[in-house]
């Protein structure tokens, strides 16, 4: 693991850490308004056990996908710029695109 | 089961009917207004974790409930009218008193 994170300089460990967060905020803060605007619409049972199906996926979901560990970083990068929640420039801080090229390097393997 | 359902007459076996779904239907319109309260207080992971966590616990607990069985039946009342649900007078059709008087007695012992 130490190893592995020294392959990581300083600036890209900062630079992954806030597009990690930034990432991760969006998707609760997108995931909280969903299940508000669902329980406006709840009426009966079925709809609360809906509501309770669809909280237990995205739990398992989030549990599994928010894993800040270096060895698989970029991958949860790859996978979070897929679903929207992270944008491919915000790999870059300023004039630094080392993170974004690391990326790239990594996913077109 | 045959034998457990005659020993109801049909009119005790409406007043039954008609009671379980009075609570059915209070226990979940209770319920729903319960999760729509709880939806507006949401505001971080943590809060859809705990409402999770709440729909499980009830769904296990009304999945296991509401069982139109009549060889528990005036189990499920008691418990019923322990948690507020149902009223012991609703056991009772205007002047019929039989269902009433049965679920006394066999609570009683």
């Amino acid at each position: 693991m130490q190893d592995i994170e020294n392959k990581w300089t300083e600036v890209e460990q900062a630079i992954a850490q806030e597009a990690f967060e930034k990432a991760y905020k969006r998707e609760v803060s997108a995931l909280v308004e969903q299940v508000r605007a669902k329980s406006h619409g709840l009426l009966a049972l079925e709809d609360l056990w809906n509501l309770h199906d669809f909280l237990s996926a995205k739990r398992h979901e989030i549990d599994g996908k928010y894993d800040y560990d270096y060895s698989v970083l970029l991958f949860v990068f790859a996978n979070l710029i897929k679903d929207g929640w992270l944008h491919l420039d915000e790999l870059n801080s300023g004039q630094n695109a080392c993170l974004r090229e690391s990326f790239l390097n990594t996913t077109k393997k």
